[in-house]
């Protein structure tokens, strides 16, 4: 497989997320010649017209740049009142108006660690209507949904599933022939 | 009808938001013994779990507490992305963490001003569903989306178009019903 | 409690299908005062402008009735593909153009007994979101996903999990409260 | 451009469908290379695992192989009541469970022609993630909604609004560049 970098990002700001463990699994579990890189958006402000019109942030310039420079993006994220994340989907308002802007053609895949019985599935389909409008190209299947009904994080937040494990496994596999395809490589 | 006391809240942050100009329109419109009291939360800072651990913010506290006191609750918001603005997700993200929860059993009504073809409406279900998991009772009809497609608003943010305050009229009119329903006053 | 009469409408046709012993559960499973009635629509045909513009076929008119004859409507349905089998959303399609329509103001309570991770959380929001556009009264919580990735029928179809049973009893208890607070008993 | 024949499915079984108005506008502004046949699927029954366990109908497996037969598929469709009509959906639900699958892999672009202020969006997102379950690649813009609150159509169903019709064709000119980007042509 050609070199694909992957950039990981976490919806939520919590340190101890188990969607951070879902992505740190993710990275350890991808194919030969796919690399990971986790990023955070904690300095990104509440995104505001006003604000925006003086100077956009140094943290969305840099977030921004870290997707463009990216050959992947990899959202693991929690679902908040059946829906994405605030502070997650804030973070993307602030991205959709910079120029170029970075989801544009981008291979995005998506995985979630959730409590609950149905854990995910109330956001993931709005995160892909979100990325759809700025144009990302998000990988249909296969689907992770890691339910945390039954713990599957040691105390480190170290995936030790082993059926969760070859999830986030087959989806990674999948992710690095969706990119390479999208990408035309 | 019997004194209902509304909160407005704008899904916008900007100082010029249409949305708000929308929100003081339906002030204007209200039948007689209906009131409105528009809010803002700009200090309500990212939601963190790690954050929270440690004391609500006092923005927090205050608005949930305004939502607590209010008999009902009017959204004027804006559509990010073909969603709901990540602002005002914070915003409800903070809400649903406060007990008692604030939107439990309030009586609730959506507008949105928005550009484009289909304004509003890639948000308002999704709107609607966030706080139907929160046991709010949204009034399912009639629906306001107010198209920003020609102008609407004067250079004050006064909502001049008769058609739209013909529709926040009678959306204000249907609220105050559905309110005293559902609150069996 | 005040007498409560609910129409129970499973979204699949088949003789055996899980949702219809869903609904045979919850039948079981009211409190006293709450009475379930089964019913079927395999004789509605497929939704047709031209065809209506003749007359309504009779399967139409007596689904109809029937809704509009019962206090309330509990939903058990599959998920087909991510969303609400055809076939329920064609007799709901139906149902939208009878007048008086049948839905508006009618309360309503879904469950759903699906295979998969996250069973029945891809068509329950998408089903409140049509119910809502024909003004009915859906209860927001609590929510009932049965989950078939363990077993929880017998070969009779007979819902013999103790939690999930738990779970019908306690919805159907809301939803008798719910049912008695919209129709202001 | 590569040859590219394109199988049009509208999501009305009327006549006189706007939809299907908008399908035909579409074939005639495609670009050359391109090339739209238009199907029906009235023949296809109410789905039941029941009936289907005996045999597919004739209809299903001819759909299924149109399907197959064409590089890319274009849905025109209307909305009912605020999410995809039913006999759309019925009709996916067969296919789903035809082998190969026709869907997976092929290119998709969906239009929708409809009454009402925010017409289409109600329901095309949700035809995106039925079709994302079907692993089918459908481009995300740009987006066509024909609003009906001013006639757009001729008495014949012909498309005769400019800016509608250079919207779709601009869409088709997009929809050549994105199937041929995704069979790799």
């Amino acid at each position: 497989m050609a070199n694909i970098s992957v950039l990981g990002i976490c919806g939520s700001l919590r340190r101890q997320s188990y969607n951070l463990g879902a992505l740190q699994a993710a990275g350890e579990l991808m194919p030969q010649g796919m690399a990971l890189t986790i990023t955070r958006f904690d300095a990104i402000p509440l995104f505001n017209q006003d604000l925006e019109a003086q100077a956009a942030p140094p943290a969305v310039l840099q977030l921004a740049q870290e997707i463009r420079d990216a050959d992947a993006v990899l959202f693991a994220s929690p679902e908040y009142n059946f829906s994405i994340s605030g502070v997650l989907k804030n973070a993307i308002d602030w991205m959709s108006r910079q120029k170029p802007q970075p989801f544009k053609d981008k291979p995005v895949a998506l995985m979630s660690a959730t409590l609950g019985p149905v854990g995910g599935a109330r956001h993931q389909y709005e995160l892909r209507k979100v990325l759809g409008c700025l144009e990302a190209l998000v990988m249909p299947r296969p689907e992770v949904f890691i339910n945390l009904c039954q713990p599957k994080f040691d105390a480190d937040v170290h995936l030790v599933d082993a059926a969760a494990r070859k999830a986030v496994q087959d989806q990674m596999t999948a992710f690095g022939a969706w990119t390479a395809r999208m990408l035309g490589r």
